[in-house]
């Protein structure tokens, strides 16, 4: 199965060996996204993988492109417009202190200001089985939400699967932003055939109530998907107990549902684990794998993602494997 | 309020990724020392902080200041004198391997050679409000003896708060320098408004034992801060269960005593975290805050520095809230 | 003497080893711009600087002004606001290969988008004896141009003196652009004292033409100079001999004029030469040097600038006299 | 223009700042070789590159393919066998101290191992319109030898130009396996359209010897291309002047020859330059320029290569004319 | 005493930080080995250590050589012969991901191709008391083989103790080599005193098994070291509880059995851990200590080596017994 | 020839990439001191080395024993005593910027407090058969001086030659001190068969003058040599030509003299460079070369080592001739 996804490419800056930005000169350059991250690791499952995007065009641009092909990222629908890549700062956090993030300006990217027009749209779907759309494309500009609608609509036209990730972040939109949200969530939506989300993005985003004292979450989720149309929804839990930190991921059709047992997570690198777990869903799906065996695939992916630096979780398949069928080996050789 | 310390300025060389000095060509050089990590952690909590001392006359003093007012910390008392430095190397342990600190040569260096004469004294009290000393200073050598006498002494004339640190190290000294240091300690102790020390300190050093059977641990605290008319008197406490570490941190007055809960420790250097509980310390008593609420901030505040390199803690006042009020946040954006 | 600059903080990302961006993973970090160049070389020629500025409200903002405390700048007048930090990157060249720098957004960095109203310019010029302003403000954003232009007409309400460099770049600004920067060099440069440029700004920027045909270089400046009552007019000049380059210094006052001799060049890192050599002059007009002394120690600066890695020149007056009246010397101890 | 190439990839091993292998523990893992040399320079020009080639069935393959993407290369012909690849040390001279290279075990690689029957040459072919099959193919394994052979074959019987690289090394070579190198190299030449060589190959491996006394070194060449009905001839030749270095480009065709100035040449690193060389003139030829045009351009881009750090020249096509039409510039912004 | 081992020097490169080959241009390069690793550790424990083998006649053996002195390894035996050194790349492992070695080689290094006659093993005798051989001699090479026995027949005939490590992989090795290397560690354990292996070892290669239902493992231990007249046999064994890792260390004589508490592991490096408990035996039967303070000594010194990177554990006798005598300590000044 | 040097081992620290102290936060650490560079060089020379010393009993012992193994020089007779070591930072200058040396507190050294008493000279001086003595030793301290006589004139009665190299920097004694220096070398030179020095030395320290008006400075040097019994005298000369350097290597004997030609310098790492010059002349030496053979070999040994970081020049016998009998190259494979 080939899979494309339109999405942002970021530069991330990360300061070594724990130390924040006061305390060094060194910075790790990465070139990371969701749709990167993805794509990234799909790559290394062995299937074909295709980045919708705009970067600079310029040697930021030039680097970028050089980083997703060492990814196994092809890169022919990867435009070069404008001047500016959007970047972040990761001062990776350790036992009590969190990692810290501090976003440098998004909007004025090369990505935030190219429109549908800019973009090659149905070339683009006649080459890919499974595209993936990122839902902070809904709320970065106006022009990468009227991308990511249009090329929905094209996807569902060109009979291309679409996959759609909720993304929602309640602490980055006021009341009004939410509200112009909502309503392009709604308008999406009904082109998804595979959606990453939560019961709380159901929530605060779409104001899903249980309509049953006894209704369960799944039930609540399972009546959003009829809505839609949705084949499946999936989505991952962090708990916490003492001081360890757990894992469960889960997939919801229409039919049933299947959650997996908490994992243990041992962090060497936060960022990019929930896109870890999407690869694998999609690997699973592609597969045509029963939805156990795919969510808990995709959940030891997305324990390994926690112990790569980086947001591109690079695994194989066989290491993947190799964690689900003998766990606690620690030397290969 | 404006915070003023006395106390070397030390190199501090450390091998990358715990290795050992004998793996490595690398080493990471930092300048630290009691009134530096103090006043560098003050300086991120947004206070006016200056540090009275000698560092070289040449290319390392100028390197030593330059670090200095990195951490935001004022330089126009420090002096330029002689051509030596302080400098220790650490070897950082993991697990059951301890963090092995080697000394070189600190009784010549420009602060140990420097007596009273050679700082401005009154100007330098003229521009704080509370002073800390090290006392370290005490048993280094008779010029930083003389110096730290003539501070605090000079400090109570002028009504500059005082803060003295025990800092004893029983296994530096033999028995004839701890009869001498008693004196010193004797001498100087009356000057004090705050202390940081422990039990373990008045028994050892300063020969005290509980007169009646039942006498607590405070009580023995509270008659020895009659004595020298103490106002705070504040420490911590580590403890060990299982594999896991756990601090707690205490204040005393007169008629009061608070001790936070433990709180566990993940460690990624050991070194300054004491000096971090101090600058939380004086903070609190800067702001006239409870006992309670300045102990819980600044045994916090101890926390976190064990999870920073270095040991100089750069914590500001919105981070150690934000772990305060959301213990368990992994990652902020 | 005091010295204040205007100037924008950016963030400078330099791969290593004369590498390019796609040949690796690591960057240095470095934090400078026209003013903090200058006040840092000022700074370790031992004079009081101050910084007028304004920095992202966020780590970077932070993490910039601990760099410029490491430099020896004072920043109580920087402020914090908004969100983003204007940056390069420099790949820098070998031999044939130049060095290759790309900018990322300045526009809508924290100082492109503050105006005269978020600065205490009154308070900044009572603490200041000399203020250097710097001609891409003029150029960035209508907000710095406009706290350029308050700026210098303070300056001379209050009697400090100006010190305006040209900086300005042709290829930067096609001819609308250029018609309307040119009435606002017209604007400010009645307020100005010392300026930096060349002949070739006043042509291309101001239209000068010879009026006589035996009219020398320097007398069309001195008549620019008369023109807006400047009392000295800096610059430098670069020349190419076979594979070696060569620089010269010149200072021309309305009734003298001095060029140095031209000085052999080793070049280590190009960018910020020019700022070393405003620093040589400005350290001699602050000693009320002759302009051949001033000249000459400014030159060897600058050739010193050219020799160290990074923006900012960190030479010491010792220094710069060492080269000058030693040249050759290879090794000191 | 699509180019392919047949030719090993080895991991090349480089210790830091001109360091020799005894003074460190650090080392820069890169992957090179003639066609991965050639090819990564190719795909910045901008033209669309594949590999033939077998790299281990392990993590250095993985490794080994997705720094080929990093170049741009495609890699759906690079085979994954076996589990060695040939590697190399470089410690990296300085001035008088020549550059020095120490080859690991090259023939029991996963290239050295495979034969034609391990590649789809056909395929591969049909997907190519030129390509470069370098000589050490020829006295590295029976293997490699017989796959060249049978490629050059192929390419002749699917049109597809060839170019053959002599890469002839009398110093690796005793004399029996001269005798059976140069039959080898008569039996591939006739299938090569562009040759890159010198006299010394001709005289040293082919026995040629001029016939008249006067007979110019490029009638010499001319008729051996008579001989093989090969078209273009390249070379370069290196001059030393005092201490400096020059450089110079030459192109004979059968009718005509053109040799470029001298270039100075400053040498950051020397391994590569060479096939940034014919990079140049395989860019020059698939556009049909002229030989002037193309040796001029070849030749600057292999001053330029002496300039970048590894063996994989990572110019375009803008810098190489930068160069060329604006020598001297120091700073591009 | 002093000790000899016959063995081969690995190269070892390791990513940094945990990263994976595709991440990291940069390797940490060391040398390795099993010989290397038991001789660093002893000679670090102050005893007097010679290593017999093969390096290249290059500037890699020349480098292996420098680092076996580093450790304190005399290499008046280290012999330079042809060209090439087996190296293994470690992409080392987090949490649930486990270390990854990938092996270059082995079997066409100088010491693989090199047999007895290369080799002045009666001088090499004459200078040691014990002679370490490795079992991987005995599945490595015919010339390896042949070396390890003609060795320990020489030691037995000069009276030189002989001590032999199993350090049989299981699936290395398919059924036909499982039957010769059965009939070579027969034919060698008769020359040997002290035995490191385990009861898989016995069972899975020597097919021992019990022969009375309620025999023991130490029982079938000791009927084989009656077979083969083996003074210690000695092992350790590792156990996981929860997310925790657990280490004990046994040795048993003909006559008793000891084995020591089990002991908590922190893991910062995997590889080298048996060859550190190997030299905390030797070290404790070199000193004639009892066969428990043996085994506790040595166990503690597996625990460490643990803690430190690369194979080579770099403890000495001071730091095995702190851990011992005040286990938990985490700062030494 | 079994070759032994008293001298002391110093910690060099040294800022990465031509930075100055306050640019980095990172140190290179090497071991050097005269005695070490000399024996490393010989070492790799393939000569039977050995120091005498002593090395801190700490942490900074070990590791400089460590060091010194790497480079081949035997340790058993470097002591540990005391806890102090002798450094110094090398800012590494670029063109016009010179190298800057910063020495930090060498008396105080394990090395300048230990005497004659602490060495097992007479064993030493049975194990070599010529011993180097560094002129330093005789300012240091009175317990280096004494050290350095006891063991120059028991190398006389154990017929040991002796190298006595001048090393005198007239820059670091006022008057008074060069008196009694004067005194230590009048009483020292007696024992000395080679001697390194220049006629500066001569002039300067021991107030030689010329008697005849057309005297030579080699005749000048050959009645210095008479007076003392000294055979061979040996030394460099740099000259400047335009902005190249060049160096010019000497040796004097009673009867003749020979001075190499102008060797060209590129000038990589400055410091050392005088102490493979004489490692060269002892290898000629010892060698029984001809003053011509041994001049040229130690000329180009020492041009090589300004090429290579760090003090010690690490050149094999094989590296040194090639470049004198291939100049020019710079490319081995």
């Amino acid at each position: 199965m080939r899979i494309g996804a339109y999405g942002e490419v970021m530069m991330r800056l990360t300061p070594p060996e724990y130390r924040t930005l006061e305390q060094t000169h060194s910075l790790r350059m990465d070139f990371t996204g969701t749709g990167v991250n993805l794509l990234g690791n799909l790559a290394h499952f062995g299937l074909d993988t295709k980045l919708l995007t705009q970067v600079p065009d310029n040697r930021l641009g030039d680097t970028a492109k050089a980083n997703l092909q060492t990814y196994g990222i092809q890169t022919s629908f990867v435009g070069k417009r404008h001047n500016h890549i959007g970047s972040y700062f990761a001062e990776v956090g350790y036992g009590a202190r969190p990692t810290y993030v501090t976003y440098q300006n998004r909007h004025n990217s090369s990505f935030g200001v190219s429109g549908p027009d800019t973009y090659a749209l149905h070339d683009f779907l006649a080459q890919v089985d499974l595209v993936h759309i990122c839902g902070i494309s809904l709320s970065l500009t106006e022009a990468t939400w009227q991308t990511a609608l249009a090329l929905a609509q094209a996807a569902k036209a060109q009979q291309v699967a679409v996959c759609f990730d909720f993304n929602f972040r309640p602490s980055l939109n006021d009341a009004a932003d939410r509200a112009k949200l909502k309503e392009r969530y709604k308008t999406i939506l009904p082109y998804s055939d595979i959606v990453f989300g939560s019961t709380r993005d159901l929530a605060e985003l779409l104001d899903y109530r249980k309509v049953f004292p006894d209704e369960t979450d799944d039930q609540l989720i399972q009546s959003f998907m009829d809505v839609y149309d949705i084949k499946w929804f999936c989505g991952t839990k962090r708990l916490a107990v003492a001081d360890q930190q757990f894992i469960t991921g889960k997939i919801i059709t229409k039919e049933a549902a299947y959650e997996t047992d908490a994992q243990l997570l041992q962090v060497l690198d936060r960022i990019g684990a929930g896109d870890a777990y999407a690869a694998g869903i999609l690997y699973g799906y592609a597969n045509h794998w029963s939805i156990e065996k795919t969510a808990t695939f995709a959940i030891n992916n997305a324990v390994l993602a926690h112990t790569m630096l980086g947001d591109v979780c690079l695994t194989t398949v066989e290491q993947v494997e190799q964690v689900m069928h003998a766990p606690g080996t620690d030397l290969i050789r």
